[in-house]
């Protein structure tokens, strides 16, 4: 499903993703985002549900940025390219490109995530991503 | 805030939560539900966060249900009602009626919830609900 | 698309739709069924958006009802078979039963809709379904 | 409602706000602040609906951004404070600034939005601020 370092999504605009200009309520596209984001990271064989699992890690947000170019409407097909722009010790950033029909970018977005150990229930910690999903996220980063 | 059995919640329509025609789009209706069933068991003195935390109990959902009369609309401001309209051994259920800055009836909610043993996190177990919490839930029940 | 009346489409849950327990948050289930219905119409050559552009006609919600029998977790791919279940002169009712990738029911739902004249913005009416629209309805009523 | 240039919004923390980690998931703070800055128009006496039916005006959103301080848990208090913090012949930008009921500051967010004329109801044309509406942005941007 990953191509040249990238993870292509489809997904349809749908009636209740619309306001009341019959075009796309901002906030659906972070929802989507962050839903190709996962999808990402269980691509490369890092299932975040696991890693919280398993290993008590989480890559939790600290920052996310979307520009709009074109608005999204009923039943419009978007192509969502999601993949690592960014990685350093402790975080990393996951770029969304989203098209419509015609191949034109509706909207870029971008989630910088920090890896968090979830031990604490109540205080989350910043951590430096272990040596082994560091290997893997950096096997996947797209030089841009 | 509880009066005569019956919590009250205010609400405003916004932008975010209407469709193309300019009418709120449904399942929004069952999100403020939701809240005002969490709502009101806290103001019983049930708070369901401490239920779960503290003795795995929580109250899941079996049945919801709704009917609408009237569409709402941009800044509409609702008036929701919440009150406990059934009770059994394990079961409960909470009405929730929305009426209009008019007073009039806009939607009438029904939650149906069951009483779920948390401890197994794969595989939740239907359970008497304890007496306590019982006794606490019948003295807030409105008969109807 | 469309098999013995039956319109089958695939979802898979994730991060985004779950609560602090870990499974679905009703509301989604109802935002699901939405878009299924929407597909639905569209299948069967009676595409929403065309139908409210063209002939100011809207199916309103007038009623939704939904039954939960298993949670959904994340990363679970769910089957919605959507099908018209209820016909009459003014409304009609979709069935939308959610199946896991098991092959077990989750979610059993329910939509009712009236016709609606949206001719005037501020005052929908109840109309008759138009008897175009009606007998391309019946070809597709599952006799249950 | 209005202080000083910043308009004051409470939000409580509800379940159906957080995810599996039990903390809010990001899109919500964005359906907030969108709501926020319908509160924000509305308050300086530019409602964002009358606008738009009678001048066929709308502040389009064109980039948004957040930055996460704090998770958000269940039944936490917000106050979020809202107000104008760049202003130019077809643009602004709101500042969201979202605190807990310590204080601390939990989010950043800004909207970046553009004045769009809706009379091509498919084609949205952006244009230079009306010169009424300018003023009145002016009176209330704070400057920072």
């Amino acid at each position: 499903m990953i191509k040249e370092k990238v993870l292509v999504n489809k997904r349809l605009i749908n009636w209740g993703d619309l306001d009341a200009l019959g075009i796309t309520f901002y906030p659906r596209y972070y929802e989507w985002m962050d839903a190709c984001g996962h999808a990402f990271f269980d691509a490369i064989g890092l299932n975040m549900w696991r890693l919280w699992e398993e290993r008590n890690i989480l890559f939790g947000l600290i920052e996310t940025h979307a520009k709009y170019h074109r608005p999204g409407r009923y039943f419009d097909e978007l192509t969502i390219h999601t993949y690592l722009c960014e990685l350093k010790s402790k975080a990393l950033a996951l770029r969304h490109d989203i098209y419509n029909q015609e191949g034109q970018i509706m909207v870029e977005g971008l989630e910088r995530r920090i890896c968090l150990n979830t031990r604490g229930p109540k205080q989350f910690k910043a951590m430096d991503i272990p040596k082994d999903i560091y290997e893997r996220l950096r096997a996947h980063l797209k030089e841009t």
